[in-house]
């Protein structure tokens, strides 16, 4: 009782506690669901369980709308039940992709800044239900979140019903360290009042209608640890390559040693990014991501970064062990954010930031495709890597030069599907070097990209293509029916190479 | 003397009255010239001449950064005498376009709000001349521009050396109706204080270092008109569309009678929308745009625009005549700011605006080629296009559903350059209807797209290109060998038609 006490200090609320059963029992075949949860963090553990169990007598179908990724196989569990009619805007689960690419559902993808939008605009379904995972609801009815904010705040506001999940697994350390900021409607909005990623705007927890809250379930389980993949040869090459980049902009003085703020998507070349950036003579550095990774608090932990801003904390499960249990040494250099605000325009645009991101494949003259597997086939989504991109003094995109032992260049004539385009990519990393193509036009980024940055097994092959096109000229030249022929060969020879070669 | 005085009012400047020819002959081979001009607006007249007639004997290649296309057949006579090394972000010249499609010289199509983001961090060349059209320059040193502001400000700041064109042919009237606002550099930067179309946040002219200013050379020419285009039954039939949408929104309680700050490129289509809103029961509307045309001033004649704010005036000939010899009374409703305010991110997506710009092709998943004829060859470039679509509350675009009396499909299969992701695309307008894209994944865009928006003569061969690429599954299903198919048929044929069809 002394525990409920704590976590539910709006007595009103003390004859809410439900079994997840119970809350699941409310949700309907046809619903609209809006869980919390940004990249396997902070996502709600129970209802969605019992949801899926109760699915198994009653076959239902909701649609699921999330912060991003979720964890504990919910996306995995859903898929398999095929209790999916819409899901949006961000997944990365192995099942839920078989599902999306076999067409048994619908997958919105979106960019992570956007759908908060489309939801305070009424675009999309109203919501019936926001799930979300929370430390406490307060004596003035604000839920605090656990380690996400995602899009937990928007979906409460405009959901009619709330079920809060109490995580007592979560810190209580949590609380203080959540900054939420509602912009309101576009049109009666004014300027969203942060310049550095360490600015407090808003309030320490997401103010609800508690007569909204339908129901509280307690919970007590972690997040599902991330799983780090330590950097490779090639990972601390492409690491070296960025780093030597940036040491540039600063000899051209366009940077100093505390660079700019900060963001990397999450993944194996970002983390040796930062585990390269902790040997490196860059000090005072900020971050302003929509995850932070287990290297940041590396960074932290050396004073390299002096402040970290996010919209999720995702660790390891060692690292989440010694992050929770010292967070007070952290509480004062962290802040979690909605992700409308950890990724929106104004702010990447304002504060300059660096912005490190993944593509899947980028072409000849830089365009980039992020999720879409030769062509057709959903990885996991475009993220807030185009929030970012565009909106950054730096977009950086980093890929391996070849993938599957070489069968696949990352660097191919046309991608197969364009996620960021010309416009928006300005350098290129992979671990055969850089390609900085900023001021640059089509013709001049060819060369670049193809000596920087393409596998020696391919450069032949990606300028025999671009001599072709060049004789038909254009500001962009290209051979229409050879554009995709990498992609063709691949599915029928099980190779891009056109030519027998050594294997790499 | 007397218009000498109430042109240079700052009397250190009088004895830098040079003729253009004088001013010209400053101008080195390899030199970068950045000059003012947006949409054929405010763009100087006489120091080009004169450098292109210097040229002919003494050839030399310039880097020429604008705000967007000059007038005066600037461009043209520039790519004639070969003089350009490198031409950035934007221009709408045919002569120029067959040089850059020839590769003779370099272009740079970018973002119309990122080109001062470049030039403030130092990331492109160093402008060694700012030449800029104005009314006057004032006793404080301040630069009074004319019809446009571009990227002058941005231009003369960070230019070595500045040449300025007195237009006495421009009213003098004309002078308050600029707003120029510095944002500073990114990560030093504040808000920027502007949450409606009528803020006022900058200073009427563009500061300059007086000591930069090497010469004036006064000219008296009116800017080249707009070639107005009048609605076609087309254009009005996709007006129409275009305003049974916005009335269903406000019915969906998304938007109210006022809707909500228009963008709106330039062109026909354009043209006929606002011409269509003259007779609708819109009222109090707000323009957020980069470039006024003629029918805005029709709407605020009308009384139905109640405030415009751009980046430019681009006038038809006889529009010009009125408009300027009545202009006392447009002076309180209206603002002209420079590009990256008129398409800054931040104020796009604070007020969510309603943009409307014109594709060149899309595809059956709403992907938006806007600068590409079949792939290759430039057209003008992306322009604003990407700041305002990105950002806005309904980024609308709107194209012809074929062309060449029907010999090319504006709707194919897989667009043979994307310049709009599919993120980034709201709804699409045709003569044919309007597809609602909001929402909605990949396989459910098809039928909306095919059924509303594409011309009848090619629904049948985009289905089955549909159904085939749905037997290859995905989540968005595709025929890579045949996705440009419809392309290299026309090259090939000269149609996209592959079976034998009536002609349309």
């Amino acid at each position: 009782m002394e525990s409920v006490c704590k976590r539910i200090r709006d007595q009103r609320l003390h004859d809410r506690i439900v079994s997840a059963e119970e809350a699941a029992s409310w949700i309907e075949d046809g619903m609209t669901l809006g869980l919390s949860g940004f990249t396997r963090a902070g996502d709600v553990k129970a209802v969605p369980f019992a949801l899926a169990k109760r699915a198994e007598e009653n076959p239902l179908k909701v649609n699921v709308f999330t912060g991003a990724s979720l964890g504990s196989d919910v996306d995995k569990l859903f898929a398999e039940k095929n209790m999916i009619n819409k899901r949006l805007p961000f997944q990365a689960d192995a099942t839920m992709r078989k599902g999306i690419n076999a067409g048994d559902f619908h997958f919105v993808d979106q960019h992570l800044s956007h759908t908060s939008e489309w939801i305070r605009s009424n675009v999309l379904d109203t919501i019936d239900f926001a799930i979300l995972e929370a430390i406490a609801v307060t004596e003035e009815g604000m839920v605090i979140p656990t380690t996400s904010i995602g899009n937990s705040m928007v979906f409460s506001q405009h959901a009619k019903n709330i079920i809060i999940e109490i995580n007592t697994a979560q810190t209580e350390l949590l609380e203080g360290i959540h900054d939420l900021y509602e912009p309101g409607p576009q049109g009666e909005r004014q300027p969203i009042p942060l310049s550095a990623p360490s600015d407090r705007i808003g309030v320490k927890g997401i103010q609800v209608d508690v007569d909204k809250i339908r129901g509280i379930v307690f919970t007590h389980q972690e997040d599902s640890p991330s799983t780090i993949i330590e950097p490779d040869e090639e990972t601390v090459v492409m690491a070296q390559h960025l780093i030597t980049f940036l040491r540039e902009e600063i000899k051209a003085g366009r940077l100093t040693e505390k660079l700019a703020p900060l963001q990397s998507g999450i993944g194996s070349v970002a983390n040796a990014v930062f585990h390269g950036l902790l040997d490196s003579e860059f000090t005072d550095l900020e971050v302003y991501s929509e995850v932070l990774q287990d290297a940041v608090f590396d960074l932290l932990d050396a004073g390299k970064v002096k402040f970290a801003s996010c919209c999720s904390i995702t660790l390891s499960s060692e690292k989440m062990k010694s992050v929770f249990s010292n967070f007070e040494t952290y509480r004062d250099r962290l802040l979690l954010r909605p992700q409308e605000i950890s990724n929106h325009p104004e702010l990447i645009r304002r504060m300059g930031l660096i912005s490190i991101n993944t593509a899947l494949e980028l072409d000849i003259y830089g365009n980039v495709n992020s999720t879409h597997v030769m062509g057709t086939k959903m990885m996991n989504g475009i993220g807030g890597s185009g929030d970012f991109a565009r909106n950054a003094r730096l977009g950086i995109f980093v890929t391996k030069s070849i993938a599957k032992d070489g069968k696949i260049s990352s660097i191919v004539p046309f991608v197969s599907h364009v996620d960021h385009t010309e416009h928006d990519v300005d350098v290129i990393v992979t671990e055969q070097g850089y390609a900085d193509l900023r001021g640059l036009a089509p013709r001049e980024r060819v060369q670049k990209i193809i000596e920087n940055c393409a596998h020696p097994l391919y450069r032949e092959q990606l300028n025999e293509y671009y001599q072709e096109a060049l004789k038909k000229g254009g500001q962009t030249p290209h051979v229409l029916e050879k554009a995709f022929s990498w992609h063709t060969n691949f599915e029928k020879n099980g190779t891009m190479l056109e030519k027998a070669a050594q294997p790499v």
